[in-house]
C-alpha cells in the first residue's frame, strides 16, 4: 500500500493529540497555548510547551524547547529521522530552528497568520534555496488546536477588558 | 546634529570590535566564528559565541545565547532599549528570534549569500507584516568579519581536502 506523502498516520494524529494535551497544560499556567512533540517511530524523544512568560525567554517556544531538548538526548545537533509535531504553524524563529536541527518531517495544526513562517508568510520549511528541506504535513487537528488558542485569548480579553492595560504577552 | 540611522555610531564599530574578537574565539574552538553583542548606550548586557558543536544545539548561534542571556539579566523575554551587533547577518531562526525579542536596533557586518534572512533571502525584521520591525545597520566591519569566517573555512578545507569526510558543522 503506498503512503500519501501530505496526509498524516495515526502516529501523526497521536501525537497531535499529545501535543494538544501540553498546549492545555501551557494555558493553565497563562502562556500561550502551544505545544510540540519530537518522535522516532512511536517513540516520544522529546515534548514540551511554551514557556516564554515562566522563563522570561524570548526563545522560549514550544518547538525550541523540544528541539534543544531532543538534541541533549542524542547527543547532536542533528536532529534526524524524526518528525515534529506542533499545535500552530511554526513563526519565523522555529521555523528556521527545524532547518538549523535538519528535522526531515514537519506536521502542524492550525495555520498561524501573523507569525507563520511554514506557509502563511513564508516558506522557510520549503525554500529551495536553503541548505535543508523537510516533509511537511498541515491540518492536523486544526481545528483542535484553534479552539485552545482561541478561548485562552478570549479568556485573557475577558479579564483585561478595554481600557485595563494590555497583559505583556501579546503573541 | 542629526544623526543618519543607517549609519553606524562609535559604539557601534566598537562594539562590533568585540563581536569579532568572541568570533576569533569561537573559531579557537572549532566552533564557525560568529559573535554577537547586546547594549545599551556603552553598556555590554550580554555577548556571545557560536556554539552548536560544543553544546550540540542546533539552537545555540551567537544571537541566540546573547538574547536569552541578555533576557534572564533584564528578567523579561522584551529586550527593549538595547542594540544586538553581530558578525553575519542573521539567519531566519536568529531573525526571527530578535522580532519575538523585541530587539528596536541591529548592527551587523557580513551579508550571508546562503542562509541571510535580514537583507539577502528574506527581510524578516523590516517585514512589515510581523508585529514588530527594527532599524538594521548593514556592513559593519564587513570586511573583517568576512575574513574570520573564510579563514576558518579555509584551514578547515586544508585540514579535510576532498575524499576525506565532510565534518559535521556544515553551516
Amino acid at each position: 500500500m503506498s503512503v500519501d506523502a501530505s496526509t498524516p498516520t495515526p502516529v501523526d494524529v497521536a501525537m497531535m493529540s499529545r501535543a494538544l494535551e501540553l498546549a492545555e497544560q501551557a494555558a493553565a499556567i497563562g502562556e500561550v497555548p502551544v505545544g510540540a512533540v519530537i518522535y522516532r517511530g512511536e517513540t516520544i524523544l522529546a515534548e514540551a510547551h511554551n514557556l516564554r512568560e515562566s522563563d522570561r525567554d524570548p526563545t522560549a517556544h514550544a518547538e525550541m524547547l523540544a528541539l534543544r531538548d531532543a538534541a541533549r538526548h542524542m547527543a547532536s545537533w542533528r536532529i534526524e529521522d524524526c518528525t515534529l509535531a506542533v499545535t500552530l504553524e511554526p513563526c519565523p524563529m522555529c521555523a528556521g530552528a527545524l532547518i538549523n536541527a535538519r528535522i526531515p518531517r514537519l506536521v502542524y495544526g492550525a495555520p498561524d497568520p501573523k507569525m507563520g513562517a511554514v506557509d502563511t508568510l513564508y516558506q522557510i520549511c520549503t525554500d529551495v534555496r536553503l541548505n535543508h528541506r523537510m516533509v511537511v504535513i498541515r491540518s492536523v487537528e486544526a481545528d483542535r488546536c484553534a479552539t485552545v488558542l482561541q478561548a485562552f485569548f478570549q479568556a485573557r480579553r475577558g479579564a483585561n477588558p478595554p481600557g485595563k492595560p494590555t497583559p505583556p504577552n501579546d503573541e
